[in-house]
């Protein structure tokens, strides 16, 4: 596929079957996340792959209280958006509902994992949010979401179970001086899959050479 | 570019030469970064696309102390490694001192911002370097590495002027709830540019259902 028609259909896709994923189809998006750039070339990630049916019930189970926890802020905050965006955020929501009740029913889920003492993290000591240790993890996580695009697969960034880090952990046996960062479910689209995507104007994003 | 093949040859490149980029080409690596995935589709990152050169020179005057001081962790390290990951570590550091040497002479140095109000950071709270925050800019960092090397364009992601993070600010005006974390010096190679990279295995990358 070719790569810009690939990045600008990239969908969060949160309805998935169950069917399974060939395990060549498997490691092409797998080995597609190794291709990313990291601080160093040191690769400071790893991933987990999920298919074990117990480990992925387990995972649905400790997701789906914090997604009931998320829901009330983002619902609130639909009352405040213009109408095309709220009707497109509502949908995202339903979705959002259908993933934490069947998250365990992706034949794959993609645990990625990082270590910080393999990174040099230039933001760490700012008095505000650090995200440069992200710069060696999420690039990689993008390569994997585009290779699941063009196989065919629907999956979705999520963040949430960052809130049950130590179950997770004991739950998969990540070492200690690795984290579990991104958790993506995989598989084939129960509905249309990727397609069209809403983003900002490029006028919106970009300054040049003065915000 | 096939997807997998951008991937795959997506090199650090960092001896760039000062010609020019086309207006319609810098519109396109640009417009790839916005498809890019974000939490809650909030897109809460900025470019600002740095075309001026005083404000470029600027920039290499306060990038190149950090490397220099950079540089002898880097070299300690060398005398650690097997022989070829030694060979090709002297090269990148090679070309690291010619990018902290010249890199107010590539066209264009695009330099992402993060506002972290406008993000959900899950893993705000635990006693380990938070990363979260970096997985709604860096895979839009990696979109927009990708689509330079589609056009042909050389790139790097750095970071190190994270080091100097309020003389960046003032110096593009960037607002208070704003803060640069990706610096992103783009332009035509100098040398081959793109091509073989070098990874690990995906056996050593991967683990199936226990770590």
């Amino acid at each position: 596929m070719d790569l810009y028609e690939a990045m600008s259909t990239l969908r969060a896709v949160r309805r998935l079957r169950s069917d399974p994923i060939d395990e060549a189809i498997v490691e092409r998006v797998l080995t597609a996340a190794t291709w990313a750039p990291t601080g160093g070339n040191t690769q400071p990630w790893r991933i987990v792959a999920l298919t074990d049916a117990d480990k992925k019930q387990a995972l649905q189970d400790l997701y789906k209280p914090h997604w009931d926890s998320y829901l009330p802020g983002y619902e609130a905050r639909l009352s405040h958006m213009p109408e095309d965006a709220r009707a497109s955020s509502i949908k995202a929501m339903d979705a959002g509902n259908y993933l934490a009740a069947h998250m365990h029913e992706a034949p794959l889920i993609a645990v990625f994992c990082f270590n910080p003492k393999l990174m040099t993290i230039t933001d760490s000591e700012l008095d505000r949010p650090s995200v440069v240790g992200g710069g060696s993890v999420y690039p990689a996580v993008q390569n994997f979401l585009l290779a699941c695009r063009n196989e065919g697969l629907g999956c979705v960034l999520t963040t949430l179970l960052c809130y049950e880090e130590d179950a997770v952990k004991e739950l998969l046996g990540i070492p200690e001086d690795w984290y579990p960062c991104a958790h993506i479910p995989v598989g084939y689209p129960v509905l249309g899959g990727h397609g069209s995507i809403r983003r900002r104007a490029l006028d919106q994003m970009v300054r040049y050479n003065t915000w």
